[in-house]
């Protein structure tokens, strides 16, 4: 029975007809932002939209069952886990934020395409090389965010008045939007010395960035040649037995020569 | 007879009259935005704006001639003769936009300069290898414009009041442009906490385009490499040949002993 | 005496406790940030703040006591000396600015994790290489700001008041914040050809940078290549020498066949 | 005599002392913005800068008379040419804005540092192999700023008002500046379609760009790789070349073996 069910939920007609609803359903949630839409037929995408979550939940409880445990060790497994979790959680109250969560559903047409999967892979492969980049990155920011706050935060507190809105206004200033005619300039008007602080923090997120991104391309750029470089030895190798073999084929001629002679 | 046609619109002579019409035609469409110039000479440009026009015609009608059916197999005929059909497109009414893209027209010297069309299929070869994060990225914006509509379209309909109006928003928050000054503090005086919306966002579309970005470096080194591996192995290949030779010379001349030594 | 110091201050342990510290340092450094945690145990975290500095102190001195003179030839032994003699000035009167900078502090985290340290030291490295892109870049922004002070300075006080705003300015727009609508627009409604300065201004300083960046890139790859290209000459030496070996035995037999042929 | 001035005038103390007068006349030419300083010292720094300029036009002439007219095949000599040639034009009524152009003297240090002089020549050799792109990108802006003035000139003058208006704007966006809050939403107020026109511009140019960037990275790799590919095929080589020195000895040796047996 397990079997049967594991088979089911693993065959390509399943996938596709996953990803069919997973289509459809988007539509349907792109539609449900219409209000013009809503009062037509209202009724019956949010009925429809239960219908799916219901296939959707069916399935995640037929793949629990064919799997067993190791469902959890899957990645994407809990990825769909999560999503259709989010879903069920009652949209009401304090939690009507909930309600715009349910497009995340969408997402699972990632876990599902195999080519999408593979793309998704390939940036979370770059990240483990970039762990010690990031917390460099996160100590800067610290650094900067308390040093803003009490140096700026007593004359401008809606950009540097705590240390959450402090790493937000350095984050839009890393982004460059607006740094200068928005922000320092500015600050600058009542503490001229001002940009001895931004200046630097542009120039040095600025050099961290550009290092982290050379990082993945060097990185990206090395696998490629690794699999080349096996290729080339590999080549070479082949060569090299070519002219063996002909020298080894050489030598017993001359030891069978010797042999002969020595008779 | 259609042979003739065939040397005539493929001859190298051809093919500089129709460049040389391109560049005049392309002054003289620039000439047309001066209401001065229209004023002193505009019913001239007019008269040979329709005379290349006329040409252009007579010039894909003679290549449909020559080329038979197998004109619509090129894509960049078919290029040139969607650029001639929009310019015969009467240009009034609600259609008067037509009338500017007659300009279009000198975007034929990309398919008839060679560096030009080399450089236009050196882009579009590119593209293949980028449809997966194209899907991606479109996936990302379907997904945060309907929960943008959704979370925030109420308070502000100039941003976020339909599903085309938040995907605009998100596509101009990605270019960077004002995305803080201009469109999430505004956000964030209603919602304190949609910076959790729009933060995340910009990091995932800078991280996708990053990706796309290394993905084409990366695919374009490749290239290469490849010509220069080939090269590689071919040049350890001849220096294998002439070690392969000489032993072989030396074998035939140990076994020429073997035989002597036999007699 | 002085070897046992020296075995305590370069131990693992030590090295962990220095971490410790400097994290909680790094928390209460930013919970000063806010005026209700202050409200409440200000004194406490005032007091703790003295007593980290003290270790720290102590921590500088036991490691000069240890190694000597040596102690100022490592860089970042300098960088923790700095840091912790900036803790130490008095912030008091013009110098209040000085309490700000104890967050500085944390950033001995660079000096102590190792994985950090290897990041800076590859920032650092690639350093020397752009030496000559760097004052190539300096010199651009001196003669724009220069003729910038001269040409605008008379109509725009605030931008192009004297060389420090000019480069300041310059540095603006060469991070193309608000250059156009912000800076240059308003320019050329005073001198309508002040775009022939700005434009060219843009157009160098973003191609200067390409090439900085461009170089940084190259120079990370070719390191990689080095390694690389080094495992390919010793793959291609290994096999060249087998067949070597085979060639010398093949030719030691020749020769003891004619030793014995002599006979 | 010729050869002795022409000894001179490449002789490295000459170099340093060019140097050196190029360093302080960029100092007092930076001291003449400050009208404080004008007005304390600003007679001599005049008097400093027309002796500097005597000095440089002498060098010049007495290079024109060491070289003859191969001075003139030199880029580097007539860059230094032309920059002393605009010192020299009066800078008085509509021509005053030449006196600012004065600075650009300080340029000639970059014909003069060879490290400098190196970098800009590798800036140079990028540029041939970008041609056809920088023409594609040329043609991109034409198409779609006559159309921009087509369509948007009437009723956004200031921006779109003719085709130089058109260009300046659309370069404007493309460096993202200030795009969409600033330029594309106030136009897609009058026409709702606008952002058709804009959006694809954006793509489109952005792309451009890119290819561009990706091309002079390519090249720059390249060339570095040309390099270390003739290195491993000079060790493939010398590696063969060994082998095949070995098996000649040992073709020789029982070519020898041969003849003793003949006798």
């Amino acid at each position: 029975m397990r079997e049967k069910v594991k088979a089911l939920v693993t065959s390509r007609r399943w996938e596709q007809v996953i990803i069919g609803l997973i289509v459809v359903n988007a539509v349907t949630l792109g539609l449900e932002t219409s209000s013009l839409v809503m009062a037509a037929i209202g009724d019956y995408l949010i009925a429809f939209d239960r219908f799916i979550l219901g296939v959707f939940v069916v399935e995640i409880v037929l793949r629990i069952y064919a799997h067993g445990l190791r469902f959890f060790k899957d990645p994407w497994s809990i990825f769909d886990f999560t999503i259709v979790a989010i879903s069920l959680v009652p949209a009401s109250g304090p939690l009507s934020v909930m309600r715009a969560l349910r497009i995340l559903r969408v997402l699972r047409l990632i876990s599902v395409v195999p080519s999408l999967r593979r793309v998704i892979g390939g940036l979370m492969a770059a990240l483990p090389g970039m762990g010690s980049i990031v917390v460099l990155m996160a100590l800067v920011f610290y650094v900067f965010a308390v040093m803003a706050t009490k140096l700026f935060g007593a004359s401008f507190p809606d950009w540097f008045g705590d240390l959450g809105k402090s790493i937000y206004t350095l984050f839009q200033i890393m982004t460059l939007e607006s740094w200068s005619m928005g922000i320092v300039r500015p600050v600058m008007e009542v503490y001229p010395y001002s940009w001895l602080f931004f200046v630097p923090f542009i120039l040095s997120t600025a050099f961290t960035v550009l290092n982290l991104f050379i990082g993945i391309i060097v990185s990206a750029m090395q696998e490629e040649h690794e699999a080349e470089a096996d290729a080339d030895r590999r080549a070479i190798h082949t060569e090299a037995e070519h002219i063996l073999t002909e020298v080894r084929a050489l030598r017993s001629e001359v030891q069978d020569l010797r042999a002969q002679l020595g008779k």
